[in-house]
């Protein structure tokens, strides 16, 4: 019965598609990452007037033939899962959806979907899925670990930042004032993180000598508070990195050594699409529904 | 005695007001910082002239309404407290007046009280007290610390900093001059800061090549010396993480452990208003007040 | 049989050309980083018109004998090597030839030639195998270890910088347009990437309300995460730090200690031109050719 | 014999002057220091036309006030040491001297000794010595000590840092040519700096499609670099932290325990104006003339 269940055309669509421990799985990452960054490129390429004079026909085709291929992907997607539902409404299920129209919407309707196309680049993100098989996945994990840790000290740092932004924003409204061009709070708070955080685009600067002034100080504290969160993190990575280190070493003498050392593989339930599942899992942890091994 | 005077009304809405460990001090907290969040945001929009010209009457309507809740806050303060005047003259007393009464200073005299309803701002700083409370506390006091702790260094390292715009703000005032935008030395040193923190607005920008040469060492001199404040709180946070790992298991056999355990709580002497009372103090320890619990 | 063939013409002149142990060595060395960075200077010169206008001849001769002692620098590389052809198609022999030709060419076609002689500029890359000779080594090795360390960390930070560029990119190209500068989504992201890096030239800015919120939270983004490659090379820095202390301290304790006290020589094989060889190596590590000493 | 020369007027006015650990010696150095900090804010005012226009008199007579009062302090220096020349010919002799003249030179020769009137910014260092005696000294050492141990790293930081300069800036150079700024190459390796360093003025700004390509590449490389000397002097810093604590510790248990303990005081020697004796000390180190203590 679960022999049967197991190679049946379904369930191996859905390892492929959304999994990538598979050579087949991982070689349609790879096409559909190729495919992302093609498209992005191609949308791109379109933005710019002089090629798109020049190219539009070429730009055009290439268009529909991504079009094309992101619509069988986004159908693959659909039938390969047991609960199609629940990937329409998923995070990737409505990008990958919004992605994919306005090419027929363009077709159907006229007129300007271009904006909707411009989406695909949110499709991009999908590839920190796709890499996060490879060895990454450790220099990512702790990277991840340490600014979790840091979290809500960072936190409480940006929302220092935001305060003193409105603060030092107002001020400056009421020092430079429109003439100037800090025609208002909202702009003049804007202007205040430009300077805070040292980008400063110099397209509003201050005039006045009193101006000028709160602007030193606005700057030396931005270039103190910098600081803060570089060392939070710097702190935070460093312990996350120990513990990485000393976790390895106890793993073997202490209680749960399987569940530390178990590595994660890139299943996806193909009931529910939870994902995480450890090595030699039978059941999805989520909802009990049998894990298709090849 | 002590009884009767525990559930009067002055008592508790002290303890409203001031304090945030009961719930209907936290509802009030809460309740004030969205009053200023919506008093900040109408402060803005007042000032983008666009907003101000179509919505007038609505933003000073809700500018009225703002106002009444502030004075009824300010008055509730004032009969809380039995020193009203200590309250007055404290930092958030005088602020929470200011921008209170710009609405009735521009109704009986007429003009241009804006400039104090933009000190509204500062009302903001109120945020942190009430933040505090919540778990937030440990992670900000960590940070606290580690700031402190490289106080004295990071005033060595503006200072160096200030004196090196000064000598290098005065060469660039000499080698530029006033026809490239270098008017006068304090708008060189000006310059400079902008220059050392790696702001860069543009505004104004050395033309001449030996200018652009002295620039150059001011950027490098500038990009190096960042490294100094954050190496220096890096190494601090990293101390006082230590530290503060090390307190927490010291504490149960160590010395004074009840010191180090019992958390602060947001109670405030209704006579002195002195904060930092940790749990279970039954007197004020800045003026001996008797401390009412509800 | 060893002796004589130690102590021939072709020998010595590999010694005093390719490595830099020998006071003649060393000499060479010096006296051809001269010469580059003289050469570089000539060509910044150049370019600044005033200065060719007036001193046109002097430059042109200066060039000419900077293009004949890189001439004979050239020819004494090729015949002091056994295998010449591995000379030439190594990186350094592509950047000597190409840098030694352009005055050639310009005398006997004529025009243009200029821009091959910036290529002049790759030469001070050279400069770093001069330099490492001396007590940098062990410095500039320690930061090495601690980059390569974070290196797979640190290009999936990138990566994710690379991501959000694109994504805020096309986000802002589609809310600012291009009436506002942002004329296609290519600039769109190169103005992301100058924003996130807090460089912010300024030549194109957000003008809409909407555009400048957007930038704010770009801006804070960048700021942010400039904390993550300071962290990540700080902790592996300290660790590799660690480690080099530890080393030095095991050494004489434990297996191999010769292997890591020996430090390597500049020698560099005369016939597949391999470098880091040990002190008191006889022959190459990789092709197994005698190595000469004086 | 020691009596007599204790007490006589030139070895008081000596300590007085040159040193700070009486109370006169303390009271001079504040007061000096008031005295550098008006005369700076006094140049700063003259560089200011319209302050200048309005107050030309009273900043006139203000200048020979600060001119005399220099000159007064400089004939004391100079009559208070055994040995006037090795003043004279010092570094903050020739400040002193060129920061006192322009007045006199104005005075008796006419015209534009303005230029040397701004010398006196450089006074500003003396600043840091005053600073030196009080707690600051084991800060401002910490810090020394961590920027000394990473300054061979950091130098040949610095070093790649301008080598990448020059060949991007000659790339950047060709690439946009000098109808979009980059006029020639020193020009085009202070862009290149600039935006290294993330100041980023944006007076130049690459224009063509591939100049903003290779801006990217500068710009994450110069986001990416700014963690390493971060990274360096985080590490050194944490280090020379540790090594400080341990020091203090160890100090009572081993060998030359006076030399680490004994701090140093701020006496010069009368004779060869050496610093740096520690406290207790009969003979100057340097030179073996007596000390005069009070």
């Amino acid at each position: 019965m679960e022999a049967t269940n197991k190679h049946n055309w379904r369930t191996k669509l859905h390892e492929i598609i959304y999994e990538a421990d598979t050579p087949s799985g991982k070689l349609f990452d790879v096409f559909l990452l190729i495919l992302i960054i093609l498209s992005i490129i191609l949308v791109m390429l379109e933005s710019v007037n002089s090629i798109d004079e020049k190219y539009h026909n070429t730009l055009y085709i290439g268009e529909w033939i991504i079009t094309i291929l992101f619509s069988i992907e986004y159908i693959l997607r659909l039938i390969s899962v047991k609960k199609p539902l629940r990937y329409v409404f998923s995070f990737f299920g409505i990008i990958d959806f919004l992605s994919t129209i306005p090419m027929y919407l363009a077709f159907f309707f006229a007129g300007g979907a271009q904006a909707l196309i411009t989406l695909r680049a949110l499709r991009l993100l999908r590839v920190f899925r796709i890499l996060k098989l490879a060895r990454y996945l450790g220099a990512s994990n702790q990277l991840k670990d340490s600014i979790i840790a840091s979290r809500i000290k960072i936190l409480v740092f940006l929302f220092a930042v935001m305060v003193s932004s409105v603060v030092f924003g107002t001020i400056m409204y009421l020092v430079e004032g429109e003439a100037n061009g800090f025609t208002n709070i909202p702009k003049s708070v804007y202007w205040c993180i430009v300077t805070l955080t040292t980008v400063g685009f110099g397209d509003i600067a201050p005039q006045t000598p009193l101006g000028q002034f709160i602007t030193t100080i606005i700057m030396v504290l931005g270039y103190g508070i910098i600081a803060v969160p570089t060392g939070i993190v710097s702190a935070e990575y460093a312990k996350a990195s120990n513990k990485t280190h000393n976790k390895s070493k106890e793993v073997t003498d202490k209680d749960n050594p399987e569940l530390k050392i178990v590595p994660l593989n890139t299943q996806s339930c193909s009931s529910c699409l939870a994902e995480k599942h450890i090595d030699g899992a039978e059941f999805c942890y989520k909802c009990g529904e049998v894990l298709h091994h090849e």
